[in-house]
């Protein structure tokens, strides 16, 4: 089972490779089969080396800086979680989406299930 | 479904209800059948009515209080998540968990489960 250094390790190199625009970094963090929902309860469910490949590779495009809102927490289990702010700009605006991350992990320390929560209601207009 | 606001002012009561060491009203939160996983990956499951007045029944007179850490987040979907600070004292010394919890509502906005990701190294003693 991953232990907890290896998940606050790969967590944090979550956010670190957000901030360096490494879509290809942040796709080696996850297993080939794993499941991405983001946010949980939206329709769109990222699976697969491809799909995950492309879609972190979009994503470093869209957001300006991840931040970490108080530190990364684990579990007893093989799963962990943070508080982060995406700052993005879209459609000429600047906002910001409070977010946390549930991430699962499997024996080898790859991210295997990521379930983001961020409601409507999470996102903040700057101006 | 439950919505966004639900989700929040039921998060927001149990912060606040822990801190009125309120245990009647923290299980008030939780439909009869509710599970409760309290660490992620720990062994305990505490589940049905009379397990849930009673888990809250004790825990009220552990904790010194509990402490957003950072907005609480809700979803697209029937779950919501916050990272919060539990400030107690055992054996004489005072400690902080740091910890966030995923609850999952059913229809009617009461917590149907709920998720509590801290591991040891969650754990800072201030003394």
């Amino acid at each position: 089972m991953a232990d907890e250094q290896q998940m606050r390790s790969a967590m944090q190199a979550y956010i670190d490779r957000f901030n360096a625009r490494d879509g290809a970094g942040l796709a080696a963090l996850f297993a080939d089969d794993a499941r991405i929902e983001d946010p949980f309860g939206g329709t769109m469910i990222v699976t697969g080396r491809k799909a995950i490949d492309n879609f972190y590779r979009q994503a470093v495009t869209m957001v300006d800086r991840l931040e970490l809102a108080a530190p990364i927490r684990t579990s007893h289990g093989a799963a962990a979680a943070m508080p982060f702010d995406i700052h993005l700009k879209a459609e000429g605006r600047r906002m910001v989406i409070r977010a946390i991350d549930v991430m699962t992990f499997d024996a080898e320390g790859r991210i295997i299930d990521m379930k983001a929560y961020h409601g409507p209601g999470d996102v903040e207009m700057l101006d």
